[in-house]
């Protein structure tokens, strides 16, 4: 008889779907930075087929199989890793097998579909023409909800939130996010009036070329391990690839310095998590990163936390004005702070800035619920978009382009992912504020360029975790306490009210 | 009870697995071209699992009774493409099916290992260090060659030869490589008398970037499709990807700028292949490139029949002194054709001229015979290499490092691959023949940098054909006859003799 234990042989069937999806992250990666237009049908063959046999691999019946034996019969013996491992395979399992492939694949095809015809209708500003397309997706994707609730015993919402936020409760976001609104009027106000005249901004061309020569430089500087990773370009700038080749893409606007070189810096901080999980755990699900926003957290820690800092552009001014400067002004510490510092309301989340973005995220927080429970039709939803961002950001709406057609998200099914981005801005703050209680150098460190202190922190207490504990208990660890917007808010504070950091 | 026909199962099947094989071909172009050192244990790891789960694909036992039905039951309602694509389903089921899994793998897992210790051997001039690995790689890939040749009804060699090119056989090789050993001498004797004085190079530097602003131009010219292509740069050049997103590399010496530029029109005329095979048979064996002698003998055909000419080069010189010159002497037709065309003797196959060129792989081809047959012991290796030298060209060779050291396919397990080179430079003559004898404007229209009737005659006669007739037929079919050296020797009279194409 074959004595390999059923938790060894869920390591090698979890180690092989994690060469797939590290195949798929590569070939996504080259999509978006190398593939010339015509080999669009054919990656769609291969990145299909590969999601496929990864579904059939995860859901054939042994596997669910070998879950209840191991979690029977072996995970008293195993240690500490090995059973959050277990868990975080469980967790992958549940997803997979709660739905059958006819109904993961019709998602799929109107997803793309969908997504296919929100690109002209943003375009055209023509919400009409994706209504349709859009109630598809929200049909199957709620069904996909329900169905996985069943399974998982919890609200349709939360069903979907688990995928991309572990353990995420829309409960205990929507406190958080409530909290949150109460107060961000004041503090935009008072940061409004506290940030005096518009700065003059550095006079450019600024070549390419040597945005990307500076960005390298930063990039190292920051800790990014360029033997495990590489810097490229693409049109919406993201972070990809696998732990030990990490790709993280830009696009440099030549007419303006500023934006490239911090977007590079926020796509390091996720590229630095990546490069610092668990070696050990490569291939199993225990070595990934905790959920989205986690992951955000990271790269919103060394953006907004680190980098748009006045200490950090107290080193960065003069290398800016040294290699992409020719003597021109505008390069001084205070200008560039005052500049990556600016509050303004607008209608864009992706321009806003850190004090009125979660107002963007709460907005789609509250929609994108009662568009799935029923409660706001398609029809219904531009009007309810003008009336969120006159509520909470007093900003009028001209049209859908710029409304609720903005964000690619919802038209490509990913409903319960928005909330993400302002738990990882708030989770940022707080454990930048551990970490510089934890080592007071900090700040001085950035001063001179030295992130070692910070990111020994980083590796220590989020990095080297993996996914062997979750959010919530990294961060209580971490910090002395669950998410707290109060260290939030406490930030926008010192930052845009009072321009103290 | 479901109706769909065994051979509509078959090609669900192998669309999968031409998926897979595409997947495969954009990471081995990534690992070469764009992929940090650090990616290295991630990427063996995805390629290993994508290879393996195509093997576990292909030779599952429901593949078999599927060949066998739709060879028994359908084969004749069946139209001749399908007929073609069902029998090369056949052949990759076949060479997979022959051998067991821990065979296959045993064998990858010494190559791998003999790789690796042959890359320091071949720098330290050490063939001792490598001998034993390269035993137990030769042990092995005898044992698949006798497996296979039992389940195929061949030789072992030929069962070998078979995996490279499609229904060849030793003794063809054989016969029309003695043929050619023969004539070789007195050719390069009279091309040696014939060609003069050495031409005195352009000077450099040549910057990279202008040498690949000129290389883009030429393949554009050449009808390279850059909407479904890339050019980039690899330490060892090569033509990779998939049709509609052919991936070509190149490096660049900044002191020689004749190198990079003919190796990229090397690497067209492969590429010129892959984007002309049949787009409606893309996921399907049919509609793959033919052997490897195929393959090479379109980048010959463009390299050494089309670019090499003094037609083509009437074009060239005036643009490559244009983009590269400046305003310096060596860059009129007259000394290009004679650096282009330029022979010597020499020790290393990759630097060879195409008069020499042979001679290198008539040795290999001899002795991989023997090492195979056991007629040859790895210890008389290097022995039998200088004597094959000496006897074939003339040359003494000092050392094994570029003696039986320098190619990497021996110790990557490659035999039966070699006389492919030898057989495209041939089957590139005749082709070449065949279309200026239809389309006799053709060496104007290289000289007006006109690769259209060419490229259309290449596309008819073969691209287009895919693996819908076999290599031997396609030749037959385009050219009036089976190949036949003395076209190759007649065309290596008149360019290196007679100093007139």
């Amino acid at each position: 008889m074959d004595s390999t234990s059923a938790y060894d042989r869920l390591k090698a069937r979890f180690a092989r779907l994690g060469h797939l999806g590290d195949a798929v992250g590569v070939l996504d990666w080259d999509l978006a930075a190398m593939m010339p237009e015509g080999g669009a049908e054919a990656r769609a063959g291969q990145l299909a087929t590969l999601r496929s046999i990864s579904h059939d691999l995860l859901t054939l019946p042994e596997v669910g199989d070998w879950l209840d034996a191991a979690e029977r019969d072996e995970a008293a013996t195993l240690g500490d890793w090995d059973r959050a491992n277990l868990r975080a395979m469980r967790r992958e399992w549940r997803h997979a097998a709660a739905l059958d492939s006819d109904l993961v694949e019709a998602h799929s095809h109107a997803c793309s579909a969908c997504e296919m015809v929100w690109r002209r209708a943003r375009a055209e500003d023509d919400f009409a023409a994706v209504r349709g397309p859009l109630a598809t997706v929200l049909d199957l994707t709620r069904e996909i909800a329900v169905t996985k609730s069943q399974a998982f015993g919890c609200s349709p919402y939360d069903a979907l939130l688990d995928a991309y936020e572990p353990e995420g409760s829309q409960a205990a976001i929507a406190a958080v996010f409530d909290d949150l609104a109460v107060d961000l009027p004041g503090i935009l106000d008072d940061a409004l009036a506290a940030q005096g005249p518009a700065p003059i901004p550095p006079n450019g061309p600024f070549p390419a070329a040597r945005q990307r020569a500076l960005a390298v430089r930063l990039m190292e500087t920051a800790g990014f391990d360029f033997h495990r990773g590489r810097l490229d370009t693409s049109l919406h700038p993201f972070c990809g690839g696998v732990p030990d080749d990490v790709r993280i893409t830009t696009r440099y606007d030549e007419s303006d310095a500023t934006g490239a070189i911090m977007g590079v810096l926020h796509e390091t901080g996720h590229a630095l998590y990546e490069q610092g999980l668990p070696a050990d755990w490569r291939d199993q699900p225990v070595g990934r990163a905790l959920g989205m926003s986690v992951h955000e957290s990271q790269s919103l820690l060394m953006e907004m936390q680190a980098c748009r800092s006045r200490a950090f552009l107290t080193y960065a001014a003069p290398i800016m004005a040294d290699m992409l400067g020719d003597g021109g002004s505008g390069w001084d510490t205070e200008t560039l702070y005052r500049l990556y510092t600016r509050v303004e309301p607008g209608l864009i989340r992706v321009d806003a800035d850190e004090v009125t973005y979660p107002a963007h995220v709460i907005l789609r927080f509250r929609l994108e619920r009662a568009l799935l429970s029923g409660d706001l039709t398609l029809g219904d939803l531009p009007g309810a978009w003008r009336d969120g961002m006159r509520d909470l950001l007093g900003v009028t709406v001209p049209d859908d382009r710029d409304g609720c057609l903005q964000d690619i998200h919802w038209y490509d099914g990913a409903i319960g992912y928005f909330p993400t981005y302002t738990l990882g801005a708030m989770t940022a703050a707080q454990l930048f504020q551990a970490a510089v209680q934890a080592v007071p150098s900090i700040p001085d460190d950035l001063a001179r360029g030295d992130f070692g202190p910070l990111l020994g922190w980083l590796r220590e207490h989020v990095h080297a975790l993996g996914s062997s504990v979750t959010a919530a208990e990294m961060l209580t660890r971490a910090t002395g306490k669950p998410l707290d917007a109060g260290v939030f808010k406490a930030h926008l504070r010192r930052r845009y009210v009072d321009r103290a950091v």
